[in-house]
């Protein structure tokens, strides 16, 4: 009866909507109304027919795509270690007002968690507003820091090509009042550093200015108001032509034909410090102060990489904007420009595998006397880079280990499962990487095929006479080489045989 | 004049709660309809009174927190890797009915996602049902893994002892079936590996087994149906006396008196090997066939403890219940006894760090034909671990380094900065961690000053004669001895004083 009430009611409520009858208010309680009932029905019908999958856009790791992944934190770890940086981390959710406002356009995509009576709160959509907010809570006006950690968006999820909706960003900021462009330019060093290490082939850092972007809206005609707006327009031209961009510049954002031409003349041009100095020459851009600033800069930061020996993969290009709406100053991104490997190359797409740039003002947006902390910093998109690497090692022939076993605690007859586990145990008491099978009598050959299938190179084999003798035999799994080992040598031996400490 | 007509709805349906003439649908209703006023008074006002904080029970990890953690992560991780587990990742959100009917009474606990138009989502409470689910979704029967990663509990925190709504656990599992209690007994061993090795004084293992638990419970005249909920009431014991678990069962959960006298006399008997030949005499649990095999694998579990040498800190406990729902066979949690440091003591109360146990029906739940895998696992309780290590720090004198980085490239006179950057370039690409202070200009007493504060080693310094002489002069901060290197030899001699590679 209740149910018959609600769905009635419900029923008027739709009338009134296409009516154009309902306030947003109405309509918010009614979107409530009709979420509280899927709730209800999804979790209280007794069984419902169960889905086994992990949720839309995210995956599991299992072992072999954990050992891919721990070789890439490792490159990128040891990188940010190597320029000096600490760690940090944050909670995965933040107070929903902290992520508020800070996104533009991509706020929608934010995820929020359910109100259960208590604070509302958001998954983090990047690890860059929550550092900002680290570090005015803290008052910290002085930090180089990195953070390894999954972000969440709601984004149409393109799998294959590495785009999910939880996934890790590795970030490497620069925070603190320092001279210009020295602490930009060794986030690009850092780009360039990752990318070459981990061999992804070739690829180019695409650099551009905000300031020089306003001051080219300005030049241009576009509005002010129109500057954000404008700018994520901008931004799509890595991945749409200029005719569609222009025909939403001027449909959909309302900017006048000439306006967008001339910012068409603009975006299209892409080159090195001859362009800047062509642009700081340009009758324009060089009468407009934000322009010439960002046009300074940028010629100062190329200075310094010719100094890190790394401008052959910089490229100065006016049509990269960056959608976030916190950049203040220089932005980079690094893109791969091909696959090495022919049978990647089908099923990956080439595209940005680093980003960041210069946000001066977002910390100010979290201290309430609104002190600013000028920061810097780049984020490493892992995720396109383990599809590609995930993609490579398929194809190959390399067979991955996905544990660091030494040896195998095996027996050759029945009965030696209490000898077994003494032996196991005294190696791990001495730090070596051991195991055995959980049988107590297993036979010898499911052991050694045991290893044969996991890569474990070494098997220290219990059987009775050895035990007379107070030996082990050690077995090379690769050779077939065995060996008697006084017991008390064993733990050395495997070490010098392992290379292992 | 929407919002006081809301207002007055609210008023009256309030009003029928409360008469007790408002049907459940319409509390959820109307709980939907305070919550969705209360996001947009939220989100929409303007600029809010903003708070700056992190979530409620959460907290950032600053780069000193940090240190402390990938210590304490380097000997679990070690421990596990020694061990011969894999290692797996799984998304931080599952589908919400994934998770339900897992937990029992805590379910209550679970943080849900809000419904933003697509699947019901719920954040992992714990990695043992994500791991089941993976092990379902991919038909694994076989498989020795680790998994470190955030959980979440919306309990009510309590900080300063370790108890967070966001935490790690350090999950280490064996799925597959093997002969009886060679897993679980690996269990334990890693348990009392992890916990020597972080130093954290005196502790003790208690083990029980919800097969004598439930036998017992029979035997003792709990109706089937109470065996989980009056399960909850013993695991408060090692919180709250006696005699308030008794007054809760008696009166709460309705069990007769004589019963819960009978289960009081059991729950309050602990021992070893001596306690488990008891209880196999004991002329009415002997009588129960769970309570008799419980007992007789805790028998053979105690033989090969006994083989491991760690009998001595394993408790048989008949008190211990653990809460969950899933557990089927031994369980087990281990406990500090008191702390060493008598600073520490007076504010981090001492309790479980780490627990675990069977659950051989958890699989299963997930098969589409109840196909089930037997598992047992351990949980290292990380935060606790935390704390106390943490306020162990603060008390001790001990300065931790929050880098690593070996030397700092300093300039001697003004208008070096391009000879700075060089020669770090070239420190960077040879693998040698460094830093340079980000100023055109920097004065040396301040470039000494910043090794001192943050330890860095070792100084590079470049001046006007050594660039003449091909040198860099070398300092050691901590002699302040200076010498001459040619900057051929520069990185292999920071490498040896170093003693990095």
């Amino acid at each position: 009866m209740a149910e018959e009430a609600a769905v009635r009611e419900q029923a008027e409520t739709v009338r009134r909507l296409k009516q154009g009858k309902a306030d947003p208010d109405e309509i918010a309680k009614e979107v409530a109304k009709l979420l509280e009932m899927k709730a209800q029905l999804g979790g209280d019908e007794g069984k419902p027919k169960f889905v086994l999958k992990t949720p839309k856009g995210t995956r599991d790791y299992g072992p072999k795509q954990m050992a891919i992944r721990e070789r890439v934190f490792n490159a990128i770890i040891s990188c940010f270690k190597r320029h000096g940086a600490e760690v940090i981390d944050t909670p995965v959710f933040e107070l929903k007002e902290t992520l508020t406002g800070k996104y533009g356009e991509d706020s929608k995509l934010i995820y929020d968690l359910k109100d259960q009576g208590g604070e509302l709160l958001s998954l983090r959509y990047d690890l860059t507003v929550p550092f900002a907010r680290y570090l005015a809570m803290n008052k910290i006006t002085n930090i180089k820091r990195y953070h390894i950690a999954k972000v969440y968006r709601r984004d149409n999820p393109a799998m294959t090509r590495g785009r999910y909706r939880e996934f890790y960003q590795c970030d490497f900021d620069i925070a603190g009042q320092f001279d210009p462009m020295i602490p930009d330019a060794e986030c690009l060093k850092i780009v360039h550093e990752i990318l070459s290490d981990l061999q992804l082939g070739d690829f180019v850092i695409k650099v551009n200015d905000r300031r020089i972007l306003d001051g080219m809206f300005a030049v241009c005609g576009v509005p002010d108001s129109k500057f954000r707006t404008i700018c994520s327009s901008v931004d799509k031209l890595d991945k749409v032509p200029w005719e569609e961009v222009r025909s939403e510049m001027v449909g959909e954002k309302g900017l006048s034909p000439e306006a967008v031409d001339r910012v068409g003349e603009y975006v299209q041009l892409h080159g090195g410090l001859d362009l800047i100095e062509q642009l700081l020459q340009d009758p324009k851009l060089s009468q407009n102060k934000l322009a010439k600033e960002g046009l300074g800069d940028m010629k100062l930061l190329f200075e310094y990489l010719t100094l890190f020996g790394i401008t052959g993969k910089i490229c100065f290009d006016l049509s990269l904007a960056r959608g976030l709406d916190y950049y203040t100053g220089v932005i980079f991104e690094a893109v791969l420009l091909q696959q090495e490997n022919e049978h990647v190359e089908e099923t990956v797409s080439v595209g940005s595998v680093a980003g960041g740039g210069r946000y001066d003002g977002l910390v100010g947006m979290f201290d309430p006397k609104g002190r600013k902390v000028p920061c810097v910093g780049v984020s490493i998109g892992i995720e396109r880079i383990f599809s590609i690497l995930e993609q490579r090692l398929e194809a190959s022939e390399e067979k991955i280990r996905t544990t660091e076993t030494q040896v195998l605690v095996a027996s050759a007859q029945k009965k030696l499962l209490e000898e077994r586990l003494k032996l196991i145990s005294e190696l791990w008491d001495a730090g070596i990487k051991a195991e055995m099978l959980y049988k107590k009598n297993p036979k010898l050959l499911n052991q050694l095929q045991y290893c044969e299938d996991t890569g474990i190179p070494l098997v220290a084999i219990v059987g009775e006479q050895e035990l007379k003798d107070g030996v082990v035999k050690l077995r090379v799994v690769a050779t077939r080489e065995e060996v008697n080992i006084r017991r008390e040598s064993l733990v050395e031996e495997i070490r010098t045989r392992t290379n292992q400490p």
